[in-house]
């Protein structure tokens, strides 16, 4: 399988260099009679988009999606849909100096030794732009299986940007992007960037109400694929399944495993919520997952030029989130395979 | 790809549930003239073995590996290699109560309500003997790599064991398995596995001297299929890349960067080693992963004519290490691909 | 993908060297609660087995069959089933001088080629032998798939063996193997072994009752799977859909056209039968393929003391099935993913 | 792996309906450095597109290719190549009457079976407007292995259309389509095209100078994926490897072998060519194939505002031969594969 599949049944490819004409997404396995929904395509690049904010890339992109194939009358065929989105704004020759002088701490000196040529323009297919095909596969995996869960819901939010840790014992993704602290965390950023100062951050994801039974054990557990898919995101380093407190030790007894709702065990020294996943198989209860992110390597006085976000954390949640949905649908249609009848 | 398949190129497919006839791996994709060390084979399976320690399980395993196909004259043949290890000393009966009563935290309730029919004996294939077939693999993948790069080492060890914290700065896995902790660890889990109680901990991987140019972006990063490995083991919860400060702010500036040397990374607040993987592609730098596992759901008192440990992560080192071997082994296979010529 | 894995979600992979320690298959992607048959699997072991006729290799294959994994309480778990058989009538040593002198028209030299290092003996993994795992696979697929499609049937036959031609109009495989004429070919065989002269031939292979709707544009049109199957038996050099004349012309009208039966097509020249498959899809009638096989290489007086035949094609008929009944299963288990729901 | 993907290193994805806004092909694995020839991807599409002859479908298909991904600065990156080709000339409102009448002998109604919902328009991607996909997919082949190879070429030309064999015993592709006889057949197929009628026929594929070494046993010897390539193509329903005679009778003799000349067999009745693949490895002799096409179901009268060809051979050889190329830039790469070093 090629290495920019991601998915065993239901697959997305996703192509594209940032300076390239243009990013995309190949749609492959998807059910046919899937209603299209144009709606929630741009609901979701929007979500993505740079230059929502002051302290964001200031890259316009807007991002005009275009259906190749694989729908017909509004819902899908059983054949590949093929999502398109041309490049239109950037300057490539703001990169020309690039060329021959790689940016320490990108990726383009690894990827020059690797394949002895690149496009060195904004990072190439190493350019966070190639999300945009994540988040269109996404898009299609949640109109594919919002018809038949309606109580599945999706979200990702940030709960730490740099030094700040977000407040609020329950989130709420409709409520302003980082709770209260929002204006403060903000202005914060705002500054840093124009000090040329970046910042990582954390992300937590929930599952609400997921199918039970999905997962394959022994290398294809729901903890497995969806970890793979959270660290093939650009600048994550770890992905953490359930929420658990750095004090804890670790300690069960069999009281506590007696006491165990669902996957939350209480137990002496702390309370554990194992992520709604058991020996890699959903249990139907609520799936959590953490995954943290470095800060970008891009900053100001480096690449002037080119259009840099001083954290990656508020737009990388989209992205989480369409990973998460691509995992769940690969995992729906695989489930489909379990038994005789 | 089936679910009991793990790598692309360089593949392994394990088999066996823990009571059943026989645990297996059959490696597909090594290539032909790898001399086969049956030195190497045993020194895997001993330190997977269960019972080495009055704390760990008292199950016995002989674990006589017998290979089936694929070497011939002490060398591969690029054929399928097929290795199998009897399964000998369990009590079937001690099981049957479970039958019908699901063990509490076990996977045992999930795959009964996935799968219809179980082999409810011992976890049948959720249990830890499945490894089996990933240190088989594993061992076989190092005798691939070993004479192509004969300075790539590859160690894991614990640095945590519920409430013991390694205490080294440097850790030297040839002495004893925790340090000079060892003996306090051991005498506290002996008591502990009395009192019916288990412990969760921490794995540290380091790969030595890997080879540059590992990991296919975007969905198969180094970094992504990393932590596929790592989260598809039974207990593991958690993988990050490189070592970082939990105080960290993640903060970085243009002088931080350009006073790396290579993927460490010194900033203001705390010294980050990102693992030799930059892009999702390995610098040839050290790599550095660490994986957290929960505490076993099996404790003493639950299943007492079971075997069982009162913390997993011992045993999981070496189970660790078979990941990142094939790991490693997939995508030097797949490098090979990268260019015209 | 590995090469020895046949199959998208209901996949076998065989292993085993003609000479080595044992031949089997490891079958992922059978759904869990299908009822295992050791009759079943005896009878297609037996009619694979060499030695019933006296003009068939001599080599004695007792084949008992071993089940390692996947079946608990006569049922498949869902996990992978690993089936051995060990091989044990063979005298390696008949083989030593082959080792310097590869066999004209084996693959021994382009093996050799290809890999550096081969197992000489018998044709190691190039032997028919390697098709013990086939039908172990086809075995299993038959299990699944019965209880599902009871009408389903699969039967395969020899057709032409050398200069003869079968003469019946309608076969029945439950009568003689090749019909009125089976004596007079037996005889024929036996002379011509003696005189060190070998034969090719032709089967036909017919799914009665298949499910329709099976096969996946563009690439897994059932049609492309089944020559795919075919032709990855040792000698076999073409594979044909349907039942056609060879003085046809395909000549095609509208009348014809609308006096179309299914898949039967009555045109002016002639009486083509479509062979069950349209637009690479099942249609639900009767599927027919004509596969035709190179007379062996081996011949008694290059290596003597090896077992061979002078014909392969009535040993081949049974691994034609199996093949079918694979090709048939992934398939059923591909089209429960056609459809939202 | 998806249906619509083809290979297992070097892949192509093909997607579009032939009335949806485009075709196009994802080329994935191809190596870096790869010099892109514009060039040859006009040469080919020139080569299968409709309307250059009098009794060919008279649609018109510019065809202009627009590459989105995987090139800089002229040659391949590495990473994913997108190819498009948009749909321009058709009237699907011709197509309006189908909708509830599907069309005998095509694959309308069991598409609607199967996917319940479907673009009936032209065939939608059932139409052989699909094979754009596989002739750039080719394309892209011929130019990662032609800088490698050299000597390697690929041929495929017609050798029967309906009644007519062709009769040289040597074909050169240089020449006209159907040599000596060309203009007589386009004379029938003129006047046969007026009386609604069609007609199958017969396409030689000859590789020159392959590299020898490729093929993968056991499912993915060269002939299996030959022959899996020729029977995904719409109308083919006979793949044959080698040149036989239809009047042998596949007899081999100790002396016949011993006077075989590489794959080229001489023997008592007849004169046979494996076909320059041996143990389904390629020998590095020449490879021949033949492919029989059935005649087309859509004839004037019945769809008579659509646009069809009388006779699908002509135009069926350039895909073919893209075909070819990409099983052979596979097997290519997996062969990188073989050994330890």
């Amino acid at each position: 399988m090629g290495a920019n599949t991601f998915g065993t049944h239901f697959q997305v490819s996703t192509f594209g260099e940032s300076h390239g004409p243009a990013m995309g997404a190949l749609i492959e396995g998807c059910p046919a009679g899937v209603f299209f929904s144009w709606d929630l395509i741009q609901k979701k690049m929007d979500r993505r988009k740079p230059g929502k904010f002051p302290w964001m890339s200031s890259r316009k992109e807007p991002d005009e999606v275009k259906l190749l194939s694989g729908v017909f009358e509004d819902r899908t065929l059983g054949t590949p849909l093929a999502l398109i989105v041309k490049n239109k704004d950037f300057k490539s020759e703001d990169y020309e100096s690039i060329k021959y002088n790689p940016r320490p701490g990108h990726a383009d000196d690894v990827w020059k030794k690797k394949f002895r040529h690149i496009d060195h323009r904004g990072g190439g297919r190493a350019s966070g732009r190639e999300t945009v095909g994540r988040v269109l596969g996404g898009a299609v995996a949640e109109m594919f299986l919002k018809p038949l869960y309606n109580q599945l819901n999706i979200e990702a939010f940030p709960t730490q940007i740099g030094p700040f840790v977000r407040e609020e014992a329950v989130f709420d993704v409709k409520q302003k992007w980082f709770g209260k602290q929002t204006e403060e965390v903000e202005e914060f950023l705002i500054q840093k960037k124009k000090e040329g100062l970046s910042y990582g951050g954390s992300i937590k994801l929930i599952v609400d109400n997921p199918p039970s039974g999905l997962g394959q054990p022994v290398f294809k557990k729901l903890k497995s694929d969806m970890a793979a898919a959270f660290m093939s995101i650009g600048a994550s380093y770890e992905v953490s399944l359930g929420d658990t407190l750095s004090s804890k030790e670790g300690e069960n007894s069999k009281k506590d495993i007696n006491e165990q709702e669902g996957s939350k065990l209480h137990n002496k020294k702390n309370s554990m919520v194992y992520g709604g996943i058991r020996g890699g198989i959903s249990t139907g209860e609520k799936i959590i997952f953490h995954i943290k992110f470095k800060p970008p390597s891009s900053v100001l006085d480096i690449a002037k030029k080119g259009r840099h976000d001083p954290c990656i954390v508020p737009r990388a949640a989209v992205v989480v989130e369409a990973m998460a949905w691509l995992v769940i649908a690969d995992h729906v249609l695989w489930s489909r395979l379990d038994r005789l009848s």
